[in-house]
């Protein structure tokens, strides 16, 4: 089996290039896959299918070639995956399979097709425009943080902090505590700094994130994109760049007035065959 | 730059084949190729130099063709490694760059000339014996755990936890107290459970151990050496077999008399070329 690996500021994955779709990818198989000590380690894995070569993507092959079939590193499947697509798409450009188009060049996922920029070294993706929509809070060892519901297609929870916090101090070993009632189907959660002022930005934060089923990751697109929302409300606008620190490294969400493009690094690390499992 | 991936009971490492000796390995780049999220991920590299290629190494050359380059995933150096030589030793099997021989395969470490021996899927290594020395003790949040202190060349502390516990409760998320009088460099805590009889084993053990610049680990092979040397000195014996399960798999260790050969599976994983870093 061959196989890549890439990441995007420090979401990492198993790239398996199934042009044809005849690899027969199991849960199992991925998770073995995704083992970070047996396997070759990842947070999920990124199948590159043809559209018209899988049954999930055929309805979509009038609009995009290739289907981004993305598996979290336990073997479930999950719709979409903003630094996931970079990724892909990172792959797609770099073996000639694709070629930048104008508009974006078209990927499909399990949440419709999306569309991708190239621009060096960073990858933009059209992740739609997130919606802030209530007031809640997260809760770690009894210390209550004020925050607010943010729907990005999948649900976020977007803390801001004292200004002073030192963000390393916070202890996310274990799941902050939420509003089950707001959050039925749980919640990744978001907590922010302020950072110094960049020219060409306009608003810049450091973020951390606890991501639901996974613990805290290095980097949550779609997080990136709940926290920037946040700082351009928080600042009056409704169209800017908020450049967002994680751990990873530095994403930028950019809203065009219509939705709100991520960018950022997508890396390829290394190619080879797998011997086993 | 070539690379394979493999691993022993859970302890991984990156191979990198170097007959030559002509690779520029940095600390950095040590650090970058381990780095589990933006590089491939191990525990550790293996480069795999000729002793007669190798400044460190060239007093080996005429007892051992081949020298075990180790370095820790931080980019520091270790003398040896029980697991790393295992799955070194599958490399130079796979590969046909050296064969079983008879007394054992020798393999030049920083620690000296070890022996090898190929047995299917397992591979033993010739770890010396174990010496048992000094009673002691761990604390974990102020809970005591009397031990024995057991040199293996590198120090270790092995505590034996009253049967009926279970091992899983034990929180190994930071590292344990230990006597820093006994250990001035830091010390390798085992912690022990009985496991049920196992035919053709004379000590059967469950470990977790906390290492040392690591946290806990998988598996540990001078550390479960060091817990067999106990079982067997609990048992009354000088000689036999004790069965050491570690949370990455099972590992055998037979005291001959003479010395302790530390037995496991070594398994190739991958096989591949590096694109960055």
């Amino acid at each position: 089996m061959h196989f890549l690996k890439g990441h995007g500021t420090g979401n990492d994955f198993v790239i398996l290039p199934d042009p044809d779709g005849r690899l027969g990818l199991t849960p199992e198989r991925v998770a073995a896959l995704c083992d970070r000590r047996r396997g070759l380690g990842a947070d999920g894995v990124l199948r590159v299918v043809r559209c018209a070569k899988h049954p999930e993507a055929a309805g979509f092959a009038a609009d995009a070639e290739w289907f981004m079939d993305y598996w979290n590193s336990d073997g479930s499947f999950a719709e979409m995956c903003g630094n996931g697509v970079r990724v892909f798409v990172r792959y797609l450009i770099a073996t000639g399979l694709a070629a930048p188009a104008a508009g974006g060049l078209p990927v499909a996922t399990r949440a419709g097709v999306v569309r991708a920029v190239v621009s060096g070294d960073a990858i933009s993706v059209d992740m739609g425009l997130p919606q802030v929509y209530a007031d809640s809070a997260a809760t770690i060892a009894d210390r209550s943080f004020p925050g607010v519901a943010v729907d990005c297609g999948n649900p976020h929870l977007v803390c801001a902090l004292p200004p002073d916090t030192e963000l390393s101090t916070l202890d996310l070993g274990r799941a902050p505590e939420f509003d089950p009632g707001l959050f039925p189907g749980g919640v990744n959660v978001e907590f922010v700094v302020p950072g110094s002022p960049l020219p060409g930005t306009d608003a810049h934060v450091h973020m951390r994130v606890y991501e639901r089923g996974s613990g805290e990751t290095l980097s949550c697109g779609s997080g990136a994109c709940a926290v920037a929302a946040v700082a351009l409300r928080d600042a009056g606008r409704e169209s800017g760049v908020v450049t967002v620190d994680v751990p990873g490294g530095r994403l930028t969400a950019t809203f065009d007035g219509g939705t709100c493009w991520l960018a950022g690094p997508a890396v390829l690390v290394a190619e080879g065959e797998l011997i086993q499992p």
